[in-house]
């Protein structure tokens, strides 16, 4: 219980309240906001030191981080601001963006965020604090959301399977590519790319083609097609057109090659469905489903397949399955796949999804409804079907003669005066070379929009334009529209009641509600996932995220426009470099997968640029992240694992071994500090030095970054790139599963080699994400995040972390093992329990341990990572003390019902454990048969009788849904009795 | 069970999905705002009209709307505008208001709203969608947040008992005016005001004391004190100055007067509490702790008391009581001093409180504790001694020696050049007078801003003014202080555990979260309170009230800043009069009651004027809302009771005796329409017509406009006079109890007796409320709304809202009585069912039924009112079918209940609906010795096996409570053990 929590049942061990002191009229500042930031008080920690047995934080630290790695100075940031303050620069910022109607179209489109979606979904912490639903049993809100975002995958593009998100189009791109050369059955190293494909999905396409040995070839898509393994479609495409590709599709198929098909989901309301028409796989973005351009991102793409690729899809699959009552439940399907399980054997490194962004696409699905959505894809079409009618009559040349919403004109020299009257209209259209000008009508365009563009045509080619109303009656004649007969779409999407039933705002605002209440997230209870760092986003952070000046910015606008994201993304590169002791910093991977993936390539580069073609190796500790075996395998290295010793820590004689052994193919070692295990290792600067002596660089993995801020930097204990996940260390909330931003920072040597991007300047490298800026719209929140804590909160964070830790350690030491630790018997900021004695003794599971956590309120620690059969407990610096004291709690009390386990007083079978989590519903039954009580399942510590969080389903049984794979909503019939 | 809302289980009468339909491309346009805001669709809508037995909705309203009210024609409004337009026109109303530093003062000041306050609680539905917490076991949570603000407030002013807000301090200062005259022994008439009163409390004093007899004196509290039965003192002063006042209590404690301290919360943290100086009574705003200034409200006023005065108080109080359980739980206490159950006895017309903005505050202080408020007061006094000290060396007479935050500065002659100077460098100071500059520092103030201040002091004056770097070691010198030694605050305050724990963002967060859960807003579900109208408040709607530019205008700025405001006003009185039929409209009650008391005092001043200064009975139906008589009362009007038929219509010939015997002294009649029983009475013409024959004037009482707008206008059918609910009819949320907005309609014969105000221009009548544009910060609310429904939206809002009754009426006739019909057994926009039969037959109170709707998710309809024994329902147009048939089943399924008991299935005295509401520790005890089961208690229907509300407490008792009154979070030796 929380100190206040109830006022009229105190708990005993309540504390007397401050000792009463005179007004102080000297200490007159502000409390900074790393005080907000910080869970515990001055107070609490000083409680907490005397636990751990240290007099101050100095002390503690100085025991507990080894000396060779300590940075020697302070950080050099600006000075902390306070809240106020930053919101007042970050308006400044925002005030250098200028919003124009964007109609700049290639794969980014103005939308409108229903309102009622926006406040109660995208700025409600109870939405984007959650964590990944891994738990499946607290997560059933977010998993019903993201079960409507496959079912509108799947429904519009008419192919059985839909995953949960990927990371942008480009990636999915890629991703089917890959998905294409595994399951497809052509010999061929050839993946042909349909010439009219968006201009960033070639590009990440050819990033990561390359260190694959995939040939990229570009082709119309007319004539006979190239010998290859798979063909990707743009569908519609980059230039507007609209064309049949059943023809592709069959000769394709007919070689034995895959057919991707990259697809606009509002166009496919209203044409054929890429499965119809015979694509193996779909790809593409869901932003313009109410996902705010944000320049660039974060958006949801998405993946849907036809039956028998679904087990070769990457990413995250949610499926339904059954609880321990029968009663239908969602989770994640056939998690097999996944990275973490599969390591170098992984089909992808795709760890982070892009939850809430799928969430509000699949909200607005919702919302509008199927008839609500072919409306808003009329009118777009409508919009630009007039608009091509209007240019043909002033005598311009309209490229394609059947298109949904782009129209590619003809303007011989003239392209870049057409865009500049435009611009100064207000509009932004695109200049696609200079005789060309494409113009994307949106779900925004009126016909305001059409005159201001019809006029700035009219004005560069010097005829007369058509006039507003001209242009409305237009958009009112449907002998206009230039949808090609035969695509015409017949099939029926989103009949599911869920697509029906919530179209006014109150029946939408009370299903966020009620799904929102279902879920654990950060606005009830700790979240204590080792490795994750589930620490506060605060609201001050999160605000400008939603300020139409950062949210409405396109990422092709021309970039004097968004002056005021450039400077916050290179004041953010330059303080992330400072933090980290990089020389450079890129932060356009938006994931730590695609950071992790520019880090090795960047690696990769630098051995070829100097000759050192026959570098491949990359040395990984058995106990790293899987994800890393998963990128060095995508950036084209053999993975060689090193061993680790009975600590976790790097085998130094193996790794001796491993060097000799490669010593001429060694690209790299990837290590992550503090270690996977939470233990500062001691030898890191020793690990450093023997890969640089023999010719490999240092790749750190920035996942525990948290441990380092402030304290010591990868960049100058002897590392040469890390990839940062700022959805860990710098605050961007995690969303339920994503958006996550993965910069990656390099020394100097390595700089010319980060990310490029086709549209804002290359690089040798190429893009590892669709956007030139990854995903700017929230980059906000770092910024702001770093610029209120400054060096002197930034390291107050870290240091808190490490004592919460080891504080926490030494409450649970004498319940259950802490597995590693390091000098003085400390850990980092996190610590693993261990409980496989338990296990063989009593037969009680970390799973059993993690869903019994469901009924005191919490969510479980990170389980069997890195070690099985352990939880590995990370409580970050935001979390005060009587919230770690509640936890520790309840897992003391657990450890209680353990004991009650082995001693035969509770049932091996049949006891509160093994039947976690508990229902509401399971516990006011008519009937209990249970042997042990009500109370004992429902409420075992008396402080949960304020405020309960009650679990919606019962255990989930994993392996049914796997076996019944069931991805999204039920078929109408279902509901027919 | 709503449709869709559980997918595998589907509810047996869930209907086939929308026939398919070939994609529309003619019908483009966007669908209205209203399709939005309505819940019912076209073809729920049909399927409703078919139950209640009509064709379309013209004919129902043909049939239930008499003719003789009818409006002629459409609205004259401009057309309905989409959700984006609207944001993007209030952007532009937006943009013409300039937010500069406010340094003004007088009783507004800059505060900042902690972010996680703002997005978590001002923003978020949970809360204010809230209704008024007479349901206390649903909203316990907003009820602890109210005992937070009463505890602040007795402890700051030191004063044992502190009500849960009062709608400004003007109208809270008037409130404790006529308390002090029925409490004190004194029979003197006259009321002494402080002369350094600010000046809006003094007018509305004024508006209020005039029509009830009593003198106002000001005076300047040196000397003798003139006889009186009260004296009011502001501490500190309008001009700054600090006093200590305990010699003027003294004095009128020794001749049985009372003493009102007006005084400043945030300057209570260093100074000694009113309550330690002699008050009796201590009034003020909490606007300072953390509500935005929105151009003068809505702002949460206090009041408190000392012992032996709480039965006197206005307004409501939070009280600690018992459950069924004997747990402790949160009431409002004393309700029978209540408008709504004295009516002409009442003491006060007060029925909206300022909820939301009195929780806003309290979340401030619980945020800051005592020693964050205790600095926060500390910075803001030592900028101002730094500026006095700096105008002082400047050569400047600073008027006052001791002052908190207030700088009076005498510059003969140069007042206006200073003002102006500051404002040019972005700043506002008040011109006093000619001579006098006032300067009021705040929470915002910094160096840089007294920097502004005193170099416009120099330059009016001609003097070198001090430096940023000058004024920095000003501040920084505690030896300047201004506070007077001898009212040194020695008593401490706010040591309840509340105020310490929740200090951390991550804390607050969850504490917010915890309390949110626990209460059932419109987020949830229904809440068809009869009479209060509680439709959606739209997200679109709420927005724009926490922009900076409407959120940060002081409402004394200079009025060419507040361009925006003033527009927004003007165009929202224009479509209220349009909307209503009135000539002219004012905005600024701030609540229904000031609404009404502006309107009688428009017929009275209008009387007078006419030379008829004998009118001053007022006729009143024995139906009517409490509060007419109590505003009656306040207006000095004889309150005539008027009887109703037993439909509950006026009965016509007991009106004509009235009229008859009191006709040279009929000053109005005052009648709700449709009337309090939810019905169109036929001859409110001919009512109208009788009043105004005999010279009265006639009041309408705008309640129930939900039943009219589009249909009829009260000012074309015969009325003169209306006030209007914008918290029912138009939008603004209930808050949880506030805020409200009550313009007052008027005919132009009575328009220049509409109210002034001293500051913005002046009217026979005087301010009915304290900021001159009322609850200002909230307009944009009900302005979105008008503007997004246009004329056709309003009207069919209208039309749904009667349906809706009419369907509901329908479904529950079968079961419960329907008490009130008018033509075709129609109800209007509500309907009342009758439980007395059922009572007396079963034991089964209107209470049961009430409590027992909460186990089924929903808050309870209106009880007891207009008759006892009965429910009022008004479901309004927002809800859609499946929630309507959700509560029809609910109550369906309580009479089964019932039945039971009348059958004696279920005992008399232990069955579901007397002991309800059921929590989940109540269902989940070890032992259930009800005679019913387990699953009769909680999930009587199977929707409630999906995501079920829990309520907190069992059913509380409310005797109890009022027995053993506490009103504050109880004293800390309480928690020891």
């Amino acid at each position: 219980m929380t100190e206040g929590e109830t006022r009229h049942s105190p708990a005993p061990w309540r504390r007397s309240p401050q000792p009463r002191e005179a007004p102080s009229m000297t200490d007159l500042t502000a409390p900074p906001f790393s005080t907000r930031h910080i869970g515990p008080s001055a107070t609490e920690q000083q409680r907490m030191l005397e636990a751990v047995g240290f007099e101050s934080v100095a002390d503690l630290v100085a025991v507990a981080v080894p000396e060779a790695i300590r940075a020697k100075d302070r950080l050099k940031l600006p000075a902390a601001a306070g809240e106020t303050e930053v919101i007042a620069e970050l308006r400044a910022l925002a005030s250098r963006n200028r919003v124009l109607t964007s109609m700049i179209g290639l794969g980014y489109h103005e939308t409108i965020t229903p309102a009622v979606i926006r406040r109660n979904l995208l700025e409600n912490p109870g939405w984007y604090t959650a964590y990944t639903p891994y738990q499946p049993e607290i997560s059933q809100g977010r998993l019903e959301a993201l079960l409507n975002f496959q079912t509108v995958v799947s429904d519009l593009t008419g192919l059985p399977v839909a995953g949960a998100s990927l990371l942008d189009e480009g990636t999915a791109a890629a991703e089917a590519m890959t998905l294409a050369r595994r399951a497809g059955k052509a010999k061929s190293p050839v993946f042909v790319v349909d010439a009219d494909t968006l201009p960033q999905t070639k590009a990440v396409l050819a990033t990561r083609a390359e260190p694959l040995g995939i040939e990229l070839v570009e082709h119309s898509l007319e004539g006979e097609l190239p010998e290859c393994f798979g063909v990707l479609v743009q569908y519609p495409g980059a230039s507007g057109r609209l064309r049949d590709f059943r023809a592709v599709a069959e000769a394709a198929h007919a070689s034995g090659a895959l057919v991707v098909a990259a697809a606009d989901l509002l166009a496919l309301t209203l044409v054929a469905a890429p499965g119809e028409l015979g694509a193996d796989i779909a790809v593409g973005s869901s932003q313009r489903f109410g996902v705010p351009l944000g320049f660039g991102g974060p958006h949801a793409a998405y993946m849907s397949v036809r039956e028998g690729l679904q087990r070769q899809m990457p990413g995250r699959l949610v499926g339904v399955s059954v609880d321990a009552d029968g009663d239908p439940a969602y989770r994640l399907a056939l998690q097999t796949r996944e990275q973490h399980i599969r390591r170098e054997k992984a089909t992808s490194n795709i760890c982070t999804a892009q939850v809430l962004l799928a969430v509000i696409a699949g909200m607005y699905a919702v919302y509008h409804g199927p008839e609500g959505l072919r409306r808003i894809a009329a009118r777009t079409h409508r919009h630009a079907a007039a608009l091509a009618e209007a240019l043909r009559r002033g005598g311009v040349e309209v490229v394609h003669g059947e298109f949904f919403d782009t129209v590619l004109a003809r303007v011989p020299g003239k392209a870049a005066d057409v865009v500049r009257l435009a611009a100064e209209r207000g509009v932004n259209l695109w200049r696609a070379d200079a005789d060309h000008v494409a113009v994307a009508c949106s779900e925004t365009t009126t016909a305001a929009d059409l005159e201001r563009v019809a006029t700035a045509f009219g004005e560069a080619l010097g005829h007369d334009s058509a006039s507003r109303a001209d242009l409305e009656t237009l958009v009112a004649d449907e002998s206009l529209d230039r949808l090609p007969a035969g695509l015409a779409r017949e099939s029926g999407y989103l009949d599911h009641p869920v697509f029906h039933t919530h179209h006014s705002e109150t029946a939408m605002l009370r299903y966020l509600r009620k799904l929102q209440d279902k879920d654990i997230a950060l606005d009830r209870s700790m979240i204590p996932l080792g490795s994750c760092t589930m620490k506060l986003n605060a609201s001050t952070e999160m605000e400008p995220i939603t300020w139409p000046e950062f949210a409405s910015i396109h990422p092709y606008a021309p970039i004097e426009q968004a002056a005021g994201y450039v400077e916050l993304v290179e004041t953010l590169e330059r303080w992330l470099a400072e933090i980290t002791g990089y020389d450079a910093v890129s932060i356009q991977p938006n994931a730590g997968s695609q950071g992790e993936l520019a880090g090795l390539l960047a690696i990769r580069a630098y051995h070829v640029a100097g000759g050192d073609t026959g570098r491949d190796v990359c040395l990984i500790p058995s106990s790293a992240h899987g994800t890393n075996a998963a990128s060095a395998v995508m950036a084209g290295m053999r993975v060689v694992v090193v061993a680790c010793d009975s600590e976790g820590n790097v085998d130094l004689d193996d790794l001796d071994a491993k060097i000799a052994k490669h010593r001429d193919a060694l690209a790299a070692i990837m290590v992550t500090y503090p270690s996977t295990h939470g233990v500062y290792e001691e030898a890191i600067t020793e690990i450093c030095a023997k890969v640089h002596e023999a010719g490999g660089q240092v790749y750190v993995d920035g996942a525990n970054l948290n441990a380092l801020v402030g304290l010591a930097k990868p960049g100058e204990f002897g590392a040469d790139v890390s990839h940062l996940n700022l959805h860990k260390t710098f605050c961007i909330p995690h969303g339920g599963g994503g958006p996550g931003v993965g910069p990656v920072a390099v020394r100097a040597h390595l700089a010319e080699y980060l990310p490029g991007h086709p549209l804002r300047g290359g690089s040798p490298v190429g893009p590892v994400s669709a956007a030139p800026y990854g995903s700017a719209g929230i980059l906000p929140i770092s910024w702001a995040y770093i610029r209120m804590m400054g060096s002197d909160g930034l390291t107050a964070a870290t240091e808190q972390a490490i004592l919460s830790a080891n504080y926490l350690a030494r409450r649970l030491a004498p319940h259950y093992p802490v597995l590693y630790t390091g000098r003085g018997g400390l850990v980092a900021h996190e610590c693993i329990i261990d409980l496989r004695q338990i296990t063989k003794e009593t037969g009680v599971t970390v799973d059993d341990v993690a869903k019994r956590l469901i009924d005191y309120g919490f969510h479980a620690p990170t389980m069997s990572f890195p070690v099985a059969g352990t939880l590995m407990i990370e409580p970050t610096e935001s979390e005060d003390v009587a919230e770690l004291d509640r936890f520790a709690d309840a897992m003391i009390a657990i450890r209680g019902e353990i004991a009650k386990v082995a001693s035969g007083e509770y049932d091996k079978n049949d006891n509160p454990l093994r039947n976690a989590p508990h229902t509401a519903e399971a516990v006011a039954a008519d009937e209990w048969t249970h042997p042990y009580t009500r109370t004992e399942a429902a409420y075992p510590v008396p402080s949960l009788r304020d405020g309960k969080y009650w679990v919606p389903v019962r255990r989930i049984d994993q392996a049914y849904g796997d076996r019944n794979l069931v991805c999204s909503c039920p078929p109408l019939e279902a509901y027919e009795d």
